[in-house]
């Protein structure tokens, strides 16, 4: 990984947040240009990443011209010493990305844009997008090609809209958010009623005697909205429907993973981390910073309290505590869950106990009644 | 929620279809304005919707002019009974609800139409819509921003076809369908064989031994079809593969919500529902009205009943009789999947009582051979 | 199923890869014009694929001219016999498969092409799509309408890009590759950290005491990216994200369904499965051959070794071994799933065997103490 510039370790160390240490007259003068993130794979030029502490022995071996290690490591060579070692790569990655691609400021006159729609200072709308009546796009702004934005959508200052997001109507989206290519907002939930008892209302009244005739599915129009507020970040083919009525919410600072579906009338709190093929019902609550792993399933009205985790394949039927570890089918508690797994492991076991048992107690009645019989 | 008229309790009964009842008095020139669905929120002027058996109680504290309830509900006050609430809502929100951004009939001049294409009366093709050679869009159709329509793809009348959706060719839709944006139809399905055996079919015929070569997937071509009957919706980000040969079929009035994956050659029942980020697998017949919840994966060829129920994570691998509800990984019949978690949380004290059983069956055969002693 | 002319059985057996057989007589001036899948429906001008066992018996019924059988059928009708009845039918299709509706070569006048992109001979790019600058694509490849193409992306030679794909920067893709309609490739990795030590990563060092404020998720830039060997086909909907450094691989002649996430910096190898809904996640590696079925979920850093097998639903927490198939939450091996299961189902009793020798104990207690009175 090249660094823009020569640096030398003093100036990296700023950017990266760590203190240089090593013997002065090796740090006099030293530069670098490049980082390698694989210490034994480091050329003599490199600064090499030391993170892993089944590395940090084998030294020896890394040729890099000096180090990031963490406190832990004992070496004397030239080094930055940093605390959090993901918080030095990525202000590491932040310092050396190369700027992405990214449509300049104006309207590619390709673009179909509404004349109604408001345009912020330095806002850029690539080729081939949409943008309906009635919108107002935040300064600096950044709208990939082939987005398809309806009417009456707001979106904030410094947003990264990605290329092929479908926004439908009256949304709203703070600042610096960014969605990912291909997110989806506002489509409409997913609620249906019918005119005479369906038979799953027969079934939950008890009456198990189903009809076997039409009875279709009406749409309840949803005459909600999404909200989007600052600092969210919303991954690729992730849906996020429109509510019933008010909004579904997505908290400050909320990140969500791809092909997440989150429902109608939902409100995630701020700095939620929600991942990967997740699906969370409707009407749910999910309270601030829990994290939701991938291919968890929430059912509807249920509230994941503060600092939650759900590990991965949760099946959640129950509102969760704030700060609970759940896991399971339906989830439970983490400890639970691993007794419930130990408790099956035993089960081979047990049932030879069972069995000798039963032999046993076979043998001690025989031997009784014999004992009873030789008493007469 | 604003009426879009003032409107007599009589109206609005007629709208939701209810029977006014109350004092004469008040009921004689009552007009109201809007609609709350917070009855402790309302306001004087305001219709409050109170289908919540908790509120009833509350009833002193809401202001509304008039309510909406049950005929469990006991009050005296200006009120209109409804039979089921959710339909109320329903037909309320349906006459309320603003009505959507949309194309104006005609084609907008960016979209990329097929000469070929025959539109119907009345139209609207929206901005950067693609339509190929051969199709046939019915009267009143509707197709929004960004949508790719392939060749020879029939639509009916009166659709609504969302934002960004892709419509491969020679598809068929009904009357009065509902993509939402981003919903995708006839991809080729997941097909392919190899040249020689496969690992997988030797493993199949109980050869264990597998061969570290390579065996390259070849390509089952796909010239079936994707069939979407009449009154059916289906939601953003979910696929829908067309058959190998014949169609992949959903029927009339099913429903189908986001991200959710309809393999080659299934055929979907009428009212069918779908919950979201579910997968039902090639060659599936999902009978009608049948309701499979979220998260649930269904093997290939497999046949769900009518009316039955898969909730949510079901993991389905056997046929499900008509009407029956199943959940669990694999899926069961609901009463034993529950039978099957209270036998497992009893195992804790299962363990308990085997234990202590062999310390009782130890000590009786310590007694019994003290017992044969003393009698030797 | 028509054939695409007249052929005599000789000609289809050399198409589809199997030997002619039956009386001369009958075979000489024998031509099709049609196949039949289904014998029982088959006309006297059909060749009838007569795959299914159960169907052998009642050829009798099967009007066909000519049939399509393995070695197993016993008939003396004129017959092509062939080992592997499903690469016959790939052969058979892939002969009589209509040609897809395709744009023709050249850039359609819609297309927004950056000047500094280079097309290959005979490429097509349909309308309303997007090249990126620095972009090269190979000859003969076919960009289907509404697809976005970042900058600096490279495709291959004879590829499929379905409509509206989403291709960010800096990727490669091989030849021969196929997208279905709606890939999206190279959106960035679900990576971020925290400046303050988070409650996450105070739980995992057994700190129990969370901290009720807020802590910003800041994002790990994304500067790898994602690379598509040769043949590959990617279903619609499913995401592949680009890796942090390096490259997100999907190895020559996988094959990916749709509606499947791969996290960033996966290592995906040659001829491996993946099926729909399937989420894999962060750094994992499958080898070669591999089959992730349905629904599966794989956590970060696992290694699938070359030719296991994943079935439907698999939670995978552990590295799974070459050649192992495994199932269940969380992943086993599968005679260990199924013996598992039994035990399950064998609870009922062993509860009812425990009772039952609780109560037989309490017996034989009683009859000793009994008996031990007696000797008072």
């Amino acid at each position: 990984m090249k660094l823009p510039a020569k640096m030398t370790l003093q100036q990296i160390a700023h950017v990266i947040g760590g203190r240089v240490e090593g013997p002065a007259e090796l740090l006099k003068d030293l530069t670098l240009s490049s980082v390698a993130v694989s210490p034994l794979q480091a050329t003599e030029d490199d600064l090499a990443l030391v993170f892993d502490e089944k590395l940090v022995s084998q030294l020896g071996d890394c040729k890099a011209k000096a180090l990031v290690v963490t406190p832990k490591a004992k070496t004397e060579r030239p080094r930055i010493v940093v605390e959090r070692p993901m918080l030095a790569v990525q202000k590491m990655l932040s310092a050396v990305a190369p700027k992405r691609h990214c449509p300049p400021p104006g309207v590619h006159p390709s673009a179909v844009v509404d004349a109604t729609a408001q345009l912020g200072e330095g806002v850029a709308i690539g080729p081939l997008v949409v943008i309906g009546p009635g919108c107002k796009i935040g300064a600096k702004t950044v709208i990939h090609p082939g987005t398809i934005i309806g009417a009456k959508v707001e979106i904030g200052e410094n947003c990264s809209i990605g290329a092929g997001c479908l926004i439908a109507d009256v949304i709203k989206i703070g600042n610096r958010v960014i969605l990912q290519q291909g997110a989806v907002l506002g489509s409409d939930g997913f609620g249906y009623t019918t005119e005479r008892e369906s038979n799953l209302e027969r079934r939950l009244r008890g009456d198990r005697d189903l009809k076997d005739e039409s009875n279709p599915h009406l749409k309840i129009p949803h005459i909600g909205t999404v909200i989007i507020e600052d600092d969210v970040e919303i991954g690729s083919c992730t849906t996020i429907d429109r509510s019933t009525m008010g909004a579904t919410t997505i908290g400050r600072g909320s990140k969500i993973d791809n092909l997440v579906m989150i429902a109608h009338n939902c409100r995630i709190g701020e700095e939620v981390l929600i991942i990967g093929t997740t699906a969370v019902g409707g009407s749910c609550t999910i309270e601030d910073r829990a994290i939701v792993s991938g291919g968890v399933i929430i059912l509807d009205h249920i509230r994941i309290g503060k600092d939650a985790i759900l590990e991965g394949m949760a099946g959640v039927i129950r509102n969760v505590p704030a700060g609970e570890v759940q896991v399971g089918i339906p989830a439970v508690e983490r400890r639970e869950f691993i007794e419930q797994l130990v408790r099956l492991k035993k089960l081979k076991s047990t049932y030879a106990d069972v069995k000798k048992l039963n032999e046993r107690v076979d043998k001690l009645e025989a031997l009784l009644s014999e004992k009873t019989l030789e008493k007469v």
